[in-house]
């Protein structure tokens, strides 16, 4: 009988599922795993820079791929990934955590080995994990593990969370049945119950017969639950308006006729504002209410009938549906929905006019530059904003057709977006070369996590790297201390980045104006993602996009309220 | 009443204990706690360039201090902390982690704020750091707020651990009596029980009065928990051979007639392995038994005559005596122990032989480097070495008195070091601006952590920083994979390092050959702590010291065992 070795099996599970890419750090505990990922045909290491960084490429790999894997060591390797794995939590990323642990035999004997905390107790780390992780798993049973293995991807895929899986160094190179692999692991998520279901699409196709003025409004995990087909098609079946929220952007295609704007609360357009308060029937898809994704809770709809479509629940008005998840549900509507919407008569949409004039020799203002960026934004594009005046500068811009938005609004962890960038550009790499990855990320922030431009720089990859260079932390400034040190970070000569981390094909460029950039994005050279770039857009210290005002005034409120 | 705020309380009271710098990252969530800050006089934030890295930093600043206080924000800064928190709690360290946390109304209503996991559950972060805390605490009720703060830095620093204090961002500004500040923290340890005392020295001294080759070695505990003077004193007093472990290395001057080199079982140099085995009575201080501490638990001992002193109990033989703490118990035996030495005639202690030749134009071998640094090293000097080849090398060397040793010998995170010596050095400042901060790191751990050379700058410190270049992680190499990919990193200019990061003064030299070093270290100019230094010390890629590669041969055998 044929047979492989459950470290290869681990990885021939995610080769079937066309994850190629394994991202993470060696350490003595995981060392024998990796031997595994290159037997593996196609099948790559990104070896990041440090676990955390490893963790957020891990995030942004799965935003594009619908899943993505982690491998650190015990201890050091697994917590200073922590930060990015609640993240992955918190937004609904599917993500596999797998650490490198000791031997059975060691942790049996509460040996003091390096890399515990020195009480013997080998069980703490996954303890702490498990506050962030969909489920877990240690694996201690050579003929149970194979079954976990494909649980913990299942559960990682199909939840859209991360999960936790512990594999002692000893069971790497121990032998399984090979056949194990002809069966496919079952990634459908569960189905309706189909009475709940039933009256789901009665009581939602009730709601649309009678509305005159419906909205679709879409939110991030309509993206991450991989909806955004059914999405498309809704819109397309019932020409209803349809509006974004920040974390859902992306989610439809932006330059469709019905698509209306970003609603975000009060910080909304006014004309999107009045759009979506005024229907009287809101179809929500996947929300994920936070406070930067909702204008600080800010939503005013003028009518009660609200329906939401989770991806483990349903809610019509005040009724939960439990367990009506919304791909399913949405697909059946899609089949019937066509039967209910003859005496709708369009409703005009919001007209977006935020159209950038050409680039003068001014200063670069945000203003200006999430209002430009639109138009050199092409088709497949995958655009990431780092949290602070970039995630509410890019609520600004319009997406062409299939981009990819990344943003981290609700867990809002600075430096996310470097990781995130190796992460989507290895994805991209994978999907297609001629992929353009194009992150925004501020000077402050990318202090964090720099060093993943090395990995980009290793791998050859060919992002665009927009430093908003502000002095500082502008976002913090804005929120409290306008003036205090705190905020105040150490300058650094960007333009000498890729020469530090020793790209090969490279380019590092500083715009000060308008004008400069207008030229850099009507550059045909330029345009094509040819070579790594860094682009280092001076900007005014306290110049920020107008909603970033408007919210910090919400956030600075909410602190300090007793 | 004269009145303060809670915040500038808790920076007050770390002023009282001569904490001069404070460690972390803004955040929405603790910026009105940063303002505290700058109302004490002498106050600084360090401002650094990660959490993580903070939290290293921390712990380098507390191991020449005593204490360290670390403020990041609630989850996402908090959580990149983690690494190192638990760091400086598996090696003993105390470290105040201060967290600030949304309003008690926002946690009260649920708010689904930025920053949390999107589930309404405030306390899941708490939960996570408690598994790496003393003890933790989460103000909540102002008038029990300062007795509160002065409990956990009590507790932090009497037992040398971390301790996890969330403090809500409402809390900061609110008013206590200023008179809280006129009563000291009490920092004693908690008093021995006089009867477990006098049945300890009893058997202590009897033990003493017939041994004829007594030894004393002194492990890390011995100086994270204070009690340098007593094992100095009691040196000096009996005249036994006092031997080091390796997490022990500059708990005892190292210049001293009567000491007798590192002890790390069958790792140790045969003259030292010889001396401690064979000794008739082992006095023990701070032990902290990790794996790569002990040669792999290799310790064999002839006699069964061990006395271990610990922060919080006493053994002797077989029999324990809980509470009994070194440092009171110490100081008891050294006001008797000269009534029991009468008969012992000093044996002699092994000779130090690693003494270097004269640089040669060959290239540097860690051989002779870590051996050719004993005479440049100078009294005072911090020598922080981070795991890998560093920290094994520097156990080949002899440190001048009052020198302070750091490495993270249990905890083994790379990249520690690099944050450490930001801590260190910022802790020199304070103590004495032309003491020196030496640092040996590799190649591969250092881009883990490489940001925090910006703090440095940004603060006009003035550290050695010796990167060792052995092109990849030389120390997994050997543990496993030594042609495997992924134990190669990219290679980086490492002397374009000082420029990027905008230092100020500063110097970046690369050596090859032991010549090229010799030159240096006889340069006077380059022997004072001017300005901040790279030197990047190129070396063969699998050299490794001896005792590393014997280290490595155990943990892979352990980590393959069923």
């Amino acid at each position: 009988m044929a047979e492989t070795t459950l470290g290869k099996y681990l990885f021939e599970r995610l080769d079937q599922l066309s994850i190629h890419t394994i991202f993470g750090l060696p350490g003595d505990f995981n060392l024998a795993l990796l031997d595994k990922i290159y037997e593996v045909d196609g099948m790559r290491w990104a070896g990041n820079a440090n676990e955390l960084n490893a963790a957020y490429a891990a995030d942004g790999y799965s935003r594009l791929k619908g899943l993505a894997c982690l491998v650190t060591t015990f201890g050091v390797g697994e917590l200073s990934a922590l930060n990015g794995v609640a993240g992955a939590y918190a937004e609904h990323v599917g993500l596999l955590h797998v650490v490198g642990v000791p031997s059975i035999s060691s942790q049996a004997k509460q040996l003091l080995l390096h890399h515990t905390l020195g009480n013997g107790d080998f069980t703490v780390f996954h303890r702490m994990s498990n506050n962030i992780s969909q489920t877990t798993a240690f694996i201690s049973d050579l003929s149970a593990a194979p079954a976990e293995i494909d649980r913990c991807i299942r559960e990682a895929y199909v939840n859209q969370r991360p999960v936790y899986l512990c594999l002692p160094s000893n069971f790497v190179d121990l032998n399984i049945p090979a056949s194990l692999l002809e069966t496919p692991i079952d990634l459908s998520p569960k189905r309706n119950d189909p009475d709940a279901q039933d009256e789901v699409i009665e009581t939602v196709t009730s709601l649309i017969s009678k509305a005159t003025n419906p909205v679709i409004l879409v939110d991030a995990c309509a993206s991450r639950h991989n909806c955004k087909a059914e999405v498309r098609a809704l819109i397309d079946a019932t020409n209803f308006p349809a509006f974004v929220t920040p974390m859902g952007k992306s989610g439809v295609n932006e330059s469709h006729p019905r698509f209306g704007g970003i609603y975000v609360g009060t910080l909304s357009e006014p004309s999107v504002k009045e759009a979506v308060e005024s229907a009287d029937l809101i179809l929500s898809v996947g929300a994920l209410l936070s406070d930067f994704n909702t204008g600080s809770f800010s939503y005013s709809y003028k009518t009660k009938n609200i329906v939401e479509f989770h991806s483990d629940y349903t809610k019509i008005r005040q009724a939960t549906f439990p367990g009506v998840q919304m791909k399913e549900v949405l697909k059946k509507l899609l089949g019937v929905v066509g039967n209910y919407i003859s005496h709708y008569k369009p409703v005009p949409v919001p007209t977006f006019n935020k159209v950038a004039g050409k680039g003068s020799d001014m200063p670069i203002s945000q203003e200006w530059l999430w209002s430009r960026v639109s138009t050199w934004f092409r088709e497949g594009d995958v655009i990431i904003t780092e949290t602070g005046s970039a995630a509410f500068g890019i609520v600004q811009s319009r997406f062409p057709d299939n981009c990819v938005g990344i943003s981290q609004v609700l867990w809002g962890s600075i430096g996310y977006t470097v990781g995130a960038t190796l992460g989507a550009v290895m994805a991209a790499q994978e999907i297609d070369p001629k992929k353009r990855v194009i992150l925004f990320v501020g000077d402050g922030s990318l202090q964090l996590t720099v060093q993943e431009i090395s990995t980009m720089c290793k791998w050859h990859t060919t992002p665009y790297l927009f430093v908003l260079n502000n002095d500082g932390y502008t976002i913090e400034r804005l929120i409290h201390g306008e003036t205090a040190s705190y905020n105040d970070i150490q300058p650094w000569k960007n333009l000498k980045l890729l020469e530090l981390f020793n790209a090969k094909d490279s380019e590092s460029i500083r715009v000060s104006t308008e004008g400069e950039i207008e030229r850099l994005f009507e550059d045909p050279a330029f345009n094509e993602n040819s070579r790594i770039r860094v682009v280092e857009v001076m900007l005014p210290r306290m110049d920020a996009p107008l909603n970033l005002v408007k919210q910090v005034e919400f956030s600075s409120k909410v602190n300090s309220e007793n």
